[in-house]
């Protein structure tokens, strides 16, 4: 192997190694970031779901902009689990930069449907709402199982 | 005062006291929320000021979506700062809840700058940005200086 393309791996894997140096000085930061977004996604979530099982009375103007926060949020934390990210205060899986299309695939699945969530919620029928958080839900439980450590 | 009208007082004061109950069951949780929500705007905001301080080169597109997050962002946190929740780990300031009009001026002149500031972002003009940019950020920092501890 001539230098050169010694030079170039080693300046590869130095980049590859934390990605999101770009977006976040530190891999601290972008644990950070990427709990605070699912934090406050959580929150406006939770909010909708009282209503979906009758703990709050339903109000339609509410669950739409609950919806939409969520929809807002839903597409934030993904870049933050960039490589190098995966030690210290997280309970993301150690899977998540071995099955990175895995990872990838049931992402996409939630903001997908958040973004019907979000249709669903303005259309004011409590009925479609309740179809549209239970799909997101379960995008949300199929990649905790995986993804995410207890 | 008869009764029935110290009755009243006694209900309204409890309400009062921490009036987010029906949306944060504890304290904590308001406090952990806002934090939350104004991390997640501050390093969008950040995003934003390096392409305006030139530390990073001008994306339109990116500059755009860093906008809509802020605005999207911009207005949650305010009901979470709800009685009976300046206490443990906050940096809020006391005359939150004793300058409750200067405090809801001040946070809704913010709101209003973010909307600008995603519309400017959508031009493609970094110039008009920039001027959006800076406007939005000294209502922040007019916020910060009264109601935000060192």
């Amino acid at each position: 192997m001539n230098l050169i393309k010694t030079l170039i791996l080693a300046v590869s894997a130095a980049v590859l190694a934390f990605p999101a140096a770009a977006q976040f000085a530190k891999p601290e930061d972008a644990i950070k970031y990427r709990q605070s977004s699912f934090s406050v996604m959580q929150t406006h979530f939770f909010r909708l779901g009282n209503m979906v099982n009758g703990r709050v009375p339903y109000d339609a103007r509410a669950a739409a902009e609950n919806a939409d926060t969520v929809q807002a949020l839903a597409r934030l934390p993904w870049p933050a689990f960039a490589a190098g990210t995966g030690q210290g205060e997280t309970r993301a899986h150690p899977a998540i930069w071995t099955q990175q299309a895995k990872f990838a695939d049931l992402s996409n699945k939630m903001v997908a449907e958040t973004v019907k969530l979000s249709a669903a919620a303005k259309t004011g029928d409590l009925d479609k709402l309740k179809v549209a958080f239970r799909a997101t839900s379960s995008t949300c439980q199929s990649c905790h199982d995986v993804f995410r450590t207890r």
